[in-house]
């Protein structure tokens, strides 16, 4: 890592560094970079609702930083099309109204989602080709370069700046037989390293793993041999954007003779766009509507579904709990879930295994069998990309603080620079000039929560009081307020997720008297809130002293 | 598996299996038995909430089949000292009024807890040795077996009966170089598989893991070589009731001259508890109270804690978050979370290593490092004690339905007769008699939750209210009802966790009206309900058109 000679850069030149997602946490990445009057942002990813987060059903960045800059921000650039770096761009384009960049492949999962959302109306996406540089504004000059990942056409970028090179890996691993033939750019990369890089960000999802990340060819394997064996239709569940697996279930089926056909809107629709795209090579015949599947005998057919994280609503939930319009279990199916839970769905696809094997289906997943290799590098690779690039200065990027951790450290074996090596948190400003690198300053950069049609803040009180709700249940004291603003008897008392509906009555004797009693002759005229406030507090106490409980209190005031 | 040479049976007598917790889940483990008027049970044991359960904390078995039938019940045999194996003793033992018989720690472990929550008084609670049989009824005889898992005293049941022995294992794993040094009975197994053995009931927790589970020993290393390399403080995170754990960190720590000080209720009652026993052996002077370890040098100290499940109110939670009375983290800290993560605690562990890596503390855990081995028996050693046994019946049990099937998968590559092998879940009955084994029936059975002093059952309504408070809040609207029945204006709309409620004016604007006019005039004289029912359609037809949402709504009528 000695040898590092980076030119001097121009005088007064300043690169900011604004992470607004995917640091700190798995899923929606999105990285601003600033220099001079130019703003670009990389990726622009979703992340899915854990168990903790009632009602949510997207999170997305925040982008108030970037919205009031709009007007400096040349283009979103997008590595590869996965939800966790292209899923926000329908909520996020009519703030930002800027041109999106993407590989051929992304572009057309991007065109797919926005035609979904009628989001397409002034919304221009480019598509980019590897190694064909893009300037943006006077500050940036982009190149993509190809990556190995669990989808076709993914890249990483590289950066021209007046203070020099960036690269941004995107996520990757190095796959030296991948699906798709295309290898990760190591040439691209060693030129650059020996130029001279100033800044890698670089993946971080499993730098906790040490040795390397297995080839995509495993999996093909894997697959050869569960279509050879089961006697009957073979059902696979794997993310809707996992391309890759898609060609390699096709690729495996044509072998064994049989038909595929795909349960699930999403399935169906990114199979279609890639297979149009020449991204998905099937022969004629092979691909059939789902509808058509049950003309085939069993041991000729392969169903491929979404579901593989356990989500209620998927098609393979649905088929589990005997729920799917298109699909019934029947004897000698065997099911593979091709995906390894993210964490907080473990539970959730537990369930769902249980459930299949209730069903008598023969079930394999990744603790018993290798169906399902990931599309991250593991360590070595990690310091291979480290090595190759000899970065300046160094910030792991996509993964929970302990993945960012375990990378750092990594750079610090491999002896960057230690004061060149910064774990960054979605929000904290990095800033590099010709003198060095330090963090400046944090801004809001919380997540947004989407519930249906309602965008909830970092900080929502809807949030807040949905976690209370959901732990003990709320009570609702309603009180008539009279013409000279005493509340009057008598007072009514109803609750929700508190206790049985037949335990009660028994629960509030005495709640309404009391409240009677307590605010009896005050006068809390035009002053709902102070009466409000009143009553909260006696039922507040009733309901401690009497029962220990603490539920949500709703107090009512009717005029009468 | 041939030359089962079984007596033939008394003619008449049929065992009854009634698993009531701990088959098709982890945790709350408890099985009855039944031959003539006699019921034994073994096990009693308590399963912790997951995300999905807001508010409960505590789940137990159903009890009422046994019950309704107490009298025929003539003890509960209890196999080890764990939670899941005895946490529900308290709150089941009121109900049940019959004897307890415990290995002597777990004896000691369950004092503790009666102790605790006061309910000493009437219960019987025998201490029991190894290979001493006791008698009950007419109809079991026990002997309990030394097995090895991660609490010394953990043991299996032989019980004599009038069809054969049946023998239950317990949570076990084979270990030859167990903290405690003593090893399982296999003698005991092998002369119990020569005589013949009726049915098996096996440990099936870790059946999908293939080989052998390491043995403490490779924890003890680890723990050494971790206090050796700490420059400061070692914090250790394990459950309160692996006593094995702790006796290992006191070995450690005497090693390196450091002294160990507990953090949290229950470990500081469980290790007075297994010292004055004798199940710990350290030094005078190896432990000290929490509040003295601030007197010694941070690398002459071992602290352990409670947490290694991100517990929210657990110590280590609360030292990750800079919130413990007792402990703040500093500079040079090590912190060891030596635990599995159970399924669902994955990202309340995962948020508590970032926490702590934001404070700067160096973390090990099971990811990056060997610093927990876990207490139940791999295939390989399932094999070995189906092997040693060679029941004509088996019945896996402790386990998810795909850790029952994978166990029952091995039996039948060992070649168990088929039509011997049984994966029931909890409330399935299987009766077994001269002439074979059957499921005859299904009882209720399942989880009880706790909600502080509420009890909630199974399909409680509690919990679906909360999951749909939780999901989509609630609006409560209030209407009075006038002297002819009619409801009659002003109308007050209140709302908690559906918007935030400075947007609730805009979105609630014209609900009242229409709720007002909707129901204007129709008398409702004495008839709250119907009231109610009509202001409920109105309002979820508004919110639904208006904002596509669907909370829960509670009417309020106030007799005005």
């Amino acid at each position: 890592m000695v040898g590092n000679t980076l030119p001097n850069p121009p005088v007064g030149s300043t690169i900011r560094v604004v992470p607004l997602g995917g640091l700190g946490e798995i899923g929606k990445n999105m990285m601003a970079l600033e220099c001079g009057e130019d703003i670009i942002v990389i990726d622009c990813g979703v992340q899915f609702p854990s168990e903790d987060m009632p009602g949510v059903d997207l999170i997305i960045p925040d982008v108030s930083y970037l919205a009031a800059r709009a007007h400096r921000v040349r283009g979103i650039l997008i590595t590869h099309g996965h939800e966790d770096h292209i899923g926000a761009l329908p909520y996020v384009l009519p703030d930002l109204e800027v041109p999106v960049y993407a590989p051929r492949l992304a572009h057309g999962l991007i065109q797919v989602k926005l035609r979904e959302r009628r989001r397409t109306r002034d919304m221009t996406v480019h598509a980019i080709e590897p190694e064909e540089p893009i300037q943006f504004g006077d500050n940036f000059r982009a190149t993509w370069f190809r990556v190995c990942h669990s989808i076709p056409d993914a890249m990483g970028i590289c950066l021209d700046t007046p203070l020099g090179s960036i690269i941004h890996t995107g996520d990757f691993k190095i796959d030296h037989t991948p699906v798709d033939g295309h290898t990760i750019d190591m040439p691209a990369l060693a030129a650059r390293g020996t130029d001279g890089v100033l800044l890698l960000f670089s993946d971080s999802t499993y730098a906790e793993l040490p040795g390397y990340t297995p080839s995509e060819q495993v999996m093909g394997s894997a697959l050869d041999r569960a279509m050879a064996d089961a006697s009957g239709r073979v059902i696979i569940a794997t993310f809707a954007s996992l391309i890759s697996r898609i060609q390699q279930v096709i690729t495996a089926a044509e072998k064994h003779g049989r038909k595929v056909a795909f349960v699930g809107r999403s399935m169906v629709a990114n199979v279609q766009m890639a297979t149009e795209m020449g991204y998905l090579d099937a022969r004629s015949g092979t691909i059939i509507p789902v509808r058509e599947a049950d003309n085939w005998p069993p041991n000729r057919v392969v169903l491929m579904t979404t579901g593989s994280q356990g989500e209620p609503t998927s098609a393979l939930v649905r088929i589990a709990n005997g729920e799917n319009r298109d699909v019934d279990l029947m004897e000698g199916d065997t099911v593979i879930i091709s995906a390894t839970p993210i964490p907080g769905n473990e539970r959730a696809v537990s369930q769902t295994i249980d459930n299949l094997l209730r069903q008598g289906a023969h079930v394999l997943y990744d603790r018993i069998a290798p169906v399902h290799v990931h599309g991250h590098a593991s360590q070595e690779e990690l310091k291979l990309m480290l090595n190759l690039t000899r970065p300046r200065y160094f910030v792991p990027v996509h993964g929970e603080f302990r993945h960012l951790r375990a990378h750092a450290q990594l750079a610090w074996e491999l002896n960057v620079a230690p004061d060149g090596i910064f774990v960054l948190e979605d929000g904290d400003i990095l800033e590099i000039d010709e003198f060095g690198a330090a963090v400046v300053d944090s801004i809001p950069a919380g997540p947004i929560y989407l519930d249906g049609p309602t965008v909830m803040e970092t900080d929502s009180a809807v949030l807040r009081e949905r976690r209370s709700l959901a732990r003990d249940g709320v009570v609702v004291v309603c009180a008539g307020l009279n013409a000279e603003g005493e509340i009057v008897g008598p007072v009514q008392v109803a609750a929700s997720g508190f206790m049985e509906q037949h335990d009660l009555p028994d629960a509030f004797r005495g709640l309404a008297e009391m409240v009677e009693m307590e605010v009896a002759g005050i006068p809390f005229v035009n002053n709902q809130e102070s009466a409000q406030a009143k009553i909260r507090k006696v039922a507040r106490q009733f309901l401690r002293s009497n029962l220990n409980k603490r539920p949500m209190i709703i107090p009512v005031i009717l005029d009468t």
